[in-house]
């Protein structure tokens, strides 16, 4: 399960968390990530049943992405833990300072 | 905050929930680490205020580690995550073997 917890999985999940996404869009809400990037990790988390990749056949036709009822789940545990480390990022600031101190 | 979900940095820090460790019974702990990278894993670990390492004076000396109170909120958050994976691997695998099928 590298692909959910690396870098690229982690955002592109959460990011699906708002709800169902075209891929340019989403690639717009992952920033930093390569369309080809993008390309492979929805890919990757589709095959693993965390994201439904949907055609709608509309003119011009469009790709939207959604996430399943296991992805919502994980993602919502990737949010909680996102947020744990946002809200505690002055604390690891603080020790990485105190670190640099020390030696 | 790479290292903390890095593969190494969440299973050291899975290990540690159970409490204060020696590097060589961690090390035990952590499959198929080797020595040089849970020693890096620690380092980085310890420098972001999410290990402690304290250095004991017995005779022979030796090092323990344990989970700062930050590194065990993260570390719980980990572990949720992990075993909600576990739990629904069946999931993970239907999907894989359904998708090989279709492409």
């Amino acid at each position: 399960m590298e692909h959910v917890t690396g870098r690229w999985g982690v955002l592109a999940m959460v990011a699906l968390l708002d709800g169902t996404t075209r891929f340019n869009a989403l690639r717009r809400r992952v920033d930093g990530i390569s369309e080809k990037m993008l390309s492979q990790t929805l890919q990757a988390l589709e095959r693993d049943g965390l994201v439904l990749r949907e055609a709608r056949p509309t003119i011009p036709p469009h790709v939207e992405y959604s996430l399943t009822s296991l992805g919502r789940d994980v993602a919502d545990k990737l949010f909680k833990l996102i947020e744990l480390l946002e809200s505690r990022m002055p604390e690891v600031m603080a020790a990485r300072a105190s670190h640099e101190k020390r030696t």
